[in-house]
């Protein structure tokens, strides 16, 4: 693999220059670190493996909870397996639904190979460079961080791929099983989600545990590496996938619908399958990779702060909630089901019923956890030096009763700050469909602005998609606010405990959650295999009606998954804000303390008097405030623009197939690999401005203005890119929703003025609602887990107060010219844009 | 004038509701202030009216440069009203031109009237409030505020109400003028600008200098009054033009237009005669106010940051410097002529050189000010306690080379920070210049885009939009960064200090950059009435390709118009971030000391105490920076709503004018005047919501959340505003020029598939430019100004740490209530929109 990568080097100079460039950025870093290594005063020195097993901090019954949560993330993923086995042993329905199934297989394999090819590269490098950068001297620190980053980026990826594999394999099932029974066909397709689901609880719950296993109180190190290596996979999945799958859409479109006038899914299109591969593509495998991160990162915060709050109770209790949250996503995901003649109605019904079953289970689980677990007695109180500040008085006694049940030594703060969580996933699921769902007011009122034409309807839209931001918002600030007040009287790391433990309990029931998400994709691609593979003379003649009734099941379910997709769509984003703000709170122990080996050593007065200079009063924060807050408009328009350049390759690539007169009238089949190709190669190669931007941004201004100002930076681009990525997702879920009410039938229907306003606003949607909206996500945490990473050497080498200036001058401009040279590569006009 | 009001109110019941629940809030505040009365220890006491020439502190140059500075303040009004008989004396044109500009005068002079009435009440009521709530016993400082307040009031309503008067009496003569000379019409043109320009610089250097006279170095409380009351009024007269402007456009284009299919100017439709009254009250008065509101609250803070700083030399400096610059523009302003056969490019040029001149002017003028003024003698820094502070080493003698050429005890820190100021503004008329000037790429860019459809020109629009934002933004931040180095190592107020004096240097130049933007109305105007009030056959008749000549010179200065309009608009949103964050310093001064009398006693270890506390890492200031985000956001939803219903109304209005035979066939005239009395309605109405937001926002974040996470509100609303104004701004005027460069002639011209496109993209920007846009520069500055004055209300009555927090909640409550019925008002479907 690496020799095919250096063959590519070779003959691509801009390339060699991207990871010249990378490489000089990073290795600088880590050749100016080298210093760092003669500090001595830090804990690690201390250092045992398996302490949870080892050190008398831990007692038999942490120790045998430690275990179950283990075999829970082991029994996740053996559920999963189950359920592969269940998908796979079902009907594979006729060869030519099987040959369009493969052929959007292939292609969705072939983008996933690619960008291995693209992206392992890099991740080797930053592997050996978390190596070397990682501070203190014990070499388990090195190997953990590292390793753990790379296990991380391996987990993400996985999920997006298996995810992928899977949906591809479902997909071709669930229009097999669609000739039978409805009821098969939905669960089926559930099925097919949950695995992916299972895969990204079982595999986050098992990396968290594991770390934790090995490294014990000290397993921040490694946990920061876990939780890097997934988000940026998650950036490149999604910003990938979002390119491609969209760059697809919009060239089938433009050359098809518009150019020729030919059907969405005519195969003499050559950009037909490749539109079918960036559904799983971006609508798979990215957003399975993005919750992945989210997951992974929720946890990441929570048992940081745990350990530097309540000590190890406070670590184990976020995983054993994990725990609960994943037999919840087990017990509940089976008990979704319908009958063979259900409607989408009472299939809906049934993944509510899911959904509920589950958050009960949890609810009830971590009360019940939280009851017998998160007991303070003077023993734990006195190991734990922080600890007591995280009481009213320093006694837990002195908790008021809503807190404690009235048992003393009970704190069920925990426990109530997830719930909170589970209301906010809730409150979020809500928001998003009353403004994208065609039964509420937004989306009606833009089916109606499409009357009076294109304009008014783009600008209802805005209008839309700005208030339903801010409500997101409220509903967010809300959840934080709560949080806040359960915690309120105790210092701020114990506030982002209560803050990460709501993020804790917001994703519980991620295994639902996704299960729910792939959904969409899987019944959307199995419509259209039945659409191009089904054999309707063979149906009918089988058994009369069939052929319809088979169809109308597709249609149905393809109506169902994009509804409980939609539904899904407000925790990803939502989960940013608050991992960020937990992240947040790291960042600023870390300041504290110097590096981050030293981060058991903090005392309240040193957090106290660090993160009182993140003041927004002080210039500097402010500018870095301002510099955070543009960083999610410029990524989102180097995305947008980038779906444009993609697509108009796509359009050059079909003119000329559809100027061969045998492909032109149906005898021959289009090469729709060449387009696949494409999409592949340029989803790639649009990759690089966005990633050199999120990973350069902080680096630089961390650098140039000092660790104060990226803290601000970071407050800025977690306010700026939640509003944005909010507002972009749900007016683009609105228009494309009143584009489907018209197109049922309201104001003309399909083929009236008031469709093609419809069409002009789904398409301006588009790029907005399944690129750059949803990639801001992972762009926040990216941009937070590099700064927490690297924090260490930006106090060491920054501009203002930094200890080796010309090292971190020459870095920060290094990381400038390359966000420059993103920039302006994403501005350059595609070459053969001018050509026809 | 009230009594009508009162009648109004008994009719109106929605009215009677909202100014209930206004009175009820604000006197709720009142009335819980009281207490404050009881406060004793203040410096209030030792008050002197006319300080400057009664205390010992002040030297007789200073006295002199008072004295010289309220003569230039004159001088600059005299000059005004010089241009006022130049314009005034003009020749008028034929009777049926006459006809036409009264038709437009009326129009806006009846919006003005009815804006007067509906905001009149509420100006008096907040005089009432500001002087029931000023805290201390000195009713000096009672009198103070609240006629400062009023005068400020009036001074911005006059600006808004005199620019637009003389622009609809300059349309008239520059339409007659270029029968004769191209050269003399530029002349006109310009020269109107220019008396709103002077007007604009005159009354608020005058406004400020009194203040400074009567109330020394006690100014403070003064000069909030005379900012808030100046900003107030302009965001109402930016809501309401701006809603106004668009509705009559968009409302009049939808009928006509598009229903109708006859041309924009028809005057069978009902709405032209409304749509050139829009142009007046919206890019006008709207625009006029707006930019005098920068330039009152730029000195506000610099005088409130150089009394805390550097004593009365920190605040003379701001307002000699102003002079400086009123004198450069009264020079340069009249510099600007063109010939009588000239081109828009020379004439251009002649701007531009004017722009230069004036630039050079206040540059040498204030080095060599500086030279003399900014000296510090041992005597002065004995005076001032908080002085030393400033200095490296507590002392002059220690200044850096470039700070004082050399000269021990001189300063020149001020004036180097003005011409950051200066770079500033030109930096940001070029950026603006560059993404929406069809010279450049960004507009052949969406040019281009149109012809592949709709879709993908909005789409374009939103990359264009996106990055023009990010660039304006590092700018800015560049500005201030730069700022922020010339004070390095000084404590917070005097970097804030330099910031505030960036701004002063930044609107230097306002006589020149008004001229500018006046200028382009009022040719656009001029254009309108030549179209409609020409005589063509007995122009030819009396000069033959007279007609034709004076069309184009028509045409060629309405262009010009467009190009020095477009070019300032940057500059009145830099300077709400530039004000933003000034004001931001003294926010954070009175939460140091309690209240705003107390601020002369304030230290730098209590400033920086407090300052500390607005960390980001607090949550609940965090929670406060997302909700301040969000307002913006909300904001414009409101405002992009306002349009479209207005619009309805115009809609309907004129079809049933169309119904009637003799109108649709041109015997009648139709009833302009109704469409002109639907818009002045509605956009009076339309203002309520916003207005409610922006005075209420803060207010309940304060009381809700405490001081601290007011201040991450204030941040969170000018980054994320700064972000979204300008992204609607020039996404706007890019979509804007890139039809015009289509109806120019490029991709098909006029009629074809890609101008259709264009035209969409111009509707849709329509509102984002003239409406919600430019309205966010006001909404900060209000939002600033609310916090500021009601800070000590807030820290009394705050839930969080207050000591009356039974008042404060309902308080809180009932503007949380306002706010929602506000939104709730703004979401509400049109009453009759389903009618027909």
């Amino acid at each position: 693999m690496l020799h095919a990568w250096f063959d590519k080097l070779r003959l691509s100079p801009m390339k060699r220059r991207v990871y010249l460039l990378f490489m000089l950025c990073f290795f600088a870093t880590a050749y100016a670190l080298e210093p760092g290594k003669a500090v001595v005063e830090s804990v690690s020195e201390h250092f045992l493996f398996f302490a949870p097993f080892r050190s008398a901090e831990f007692g038999t019954f942490e120790r045998v909870c430690l275990l179950v949560v283990l075999g829970i993330a082991v029994a996740g993923l053996l559920y999963a397996l189950m359920l592969v086995k269940q998908v796979k042993n079902a009907d594979q329905g006729t060869p030519k639904m099987q040959e369009i199934a493969a052929a959007v297989r292939e292609g969705a394999n072939a983008y996933m190979a690619a960008q291995f090819r693209k992206i392992g590269p890099l991740i080797i490098i930053i592997t050996l460079l978390l190596y070397f950068t990682t501070q203190g001297s014990v070499a388990a620190f090195r190997y953990g961080r590292a390793g753990a980053f790379l296990v991380g980026a391996l987990f993400s990826w996985a999920v997006g791929f298996v995810g992928m594999r899977l949906a591809t394999t479902g997909n071709l099932r669930v229009a097999a099983a669609a000739k039978h029974s409805y009821g098969e066909a939905m669960q089926l397709g559930y099925r097919t989600g949950t695995i992916t689901g299972m895969l990204t609880d079982g595999l986050g719950l098992l990396g968290g545990t594991t770390i934790f296993l090995l490294y014990g109180a000290q397993a921040y190190e490694a946990l920061l590496g876990f939780g890097f290596g997934g988000t940026l996979l998650a950036l490149f999945m999604r910003v990938g996938g979002g390119i491609y799958t969209k760059a697809a859409d919009v060239g089938a479109d433009l050359v098809g619908k518009i150019e020729k006038d030919i059907p969405e899914d005519d195969p003499r299109n050559a950009a037909t399958i490749a539109d079918n591969v960036g559904d799983n593509v971006g609508d798979c495998a990215g957003m399975a990779a993005d919750i992945f991160e989210s997951y992974e990162v929720t946890i990441v915060a929570a048992m940081i702060l745990g350990m530097a709050t309540f000590g190890h109770k406070g670590v184990l209790f976020p995983l054993l909630v994990r725990g609960i949250g994943v037999l919840g996503s087990i017990i509940s995901t089976y008990t979704v089901k319908a009958g063979p003649n259900d409607t989408s109605d009472t299939a809906l019904k049934s993944v509510h019923r899911g959904f509920w079953i589950g958050s009960i289970i949890s609810v009830v689980g971590f009360f019940v956890l939280g009851w017998f677990y998160l007991r303070f007695d003077d023993a734990y109180l006195a190991a734990n030096k922080l600890i007591t500040a995280g009481f009213p008085g320093g006694n837990p006694a002195n908790l008021p009763i809503w807190a404690n049940f009235g048992v003393v030594g009970l704190d069920l703060r925990p426990a109530i700050t997830c719930l909170i969580g589970v209301f906010l996933a809730v409150a979020l699921n809500k928001a998003t469909s009353y403004y994208t769902h065609t039964s509420h007011a937004p989306v009606k009122g833009l089916a109606k602005a499409c009357t009076t034409g294109h304009a008014t309807n783009i600008i209802e839209g805005f209008a839309v998609g700005y208030e339903s931001t801010v409500v997101t918002l409220v509903i967010i600030a809300s959840a934080i606010f709560l949080s806040v007040l359960v915690y309120a009287g105790t210092p701020p790391m114990f506030i982002a405990y209560g803050v990460a433990m709501a993020g804790i309990g917001m994703l519980t029931l991620t295994g639902n959650t996704i299960s729910m998400d792939v959904f969409g994709p899987v019944a959307d691609n199995a419509n259209g295999i039945g659409e191009m593979g089904y054999d309707k003379d063979e149906m009918e003649a089988e058994k009369p009606g069939s052929y319809k009734r088979a169809r109308q099941i597709l249609a149905d379910l393809d109506a169902l998954g994009n509804t409980t997709k939609a539904e899904t769509k407000g925790i990803a984003i939502g989960s940013a804000v608050i991992a960020g703000v937990s992240l947040f709170s790291s960042f600023i122990a870390v300041i504290a303390v110097g590096s981050e080996d030293k981060l058991a050593l903090m005392t309240d007065a040193q957090y106290n008097s660090i993160q009182s200079l993140l003041t927004v009063a002080n210039p500097r924060v402010f500018i870095g405030l301002l510099l955070g807050g543009a960083v999610p408009f410029l990524f989102s328009s180097s995305l947008i623009r980038a779906v444009g350049r993609a697509a108009y390759f796509i359009v050059k690539e079909c003119r000329v197939q559809f100027r061969d007169a045998e492909i032109w009238s149906g005898k021959k089949k289009p090469d729709y690999g060449r387009v696949v190709d494409i999409c592949t190669h340029t989803a790639q190669k649009e990759l690089i401005g966005p990633g050199l931007l999120a990973i350069c941004a902080p680096v630089a201004v961390g650098l140039l203005l000092g660790p104060f100002a990226l803290g601000g930076f970071l407050a800025g681009t977690i306010v700026v890119g939640q509003l944005l990525a909010v507002f972009m997702a749900n007016a683009g879920g609105a228009w494309d929703n009143a584009k489907k009410m018209i197109e049922d039938g309201v104001y003309g229907g399909k083929g009236s003025e008031a469709h093609k306003a419809a069409v002009t606003g789904d398409t301006v949607g588009d790029p907005l609602k399944d690129t750059a909206g949803p990639a801001i996500n992972p762009l926040i945490k990216v941009m937070n887990m590099v700064s927490l990473l690297l924090l260490g050497v930006i106090i060491k080498f920054s501009l203002y107060g930094g200890s080796h200036k010309l090292v971190g001058g020459i870095v920060a401009l290094l990381c400038v010219g390359a966000i420059v040279w993103g920039v302006l590569q994403s501005k350059k006009e595609t070459p053969g844009l001018t050509e026809e």
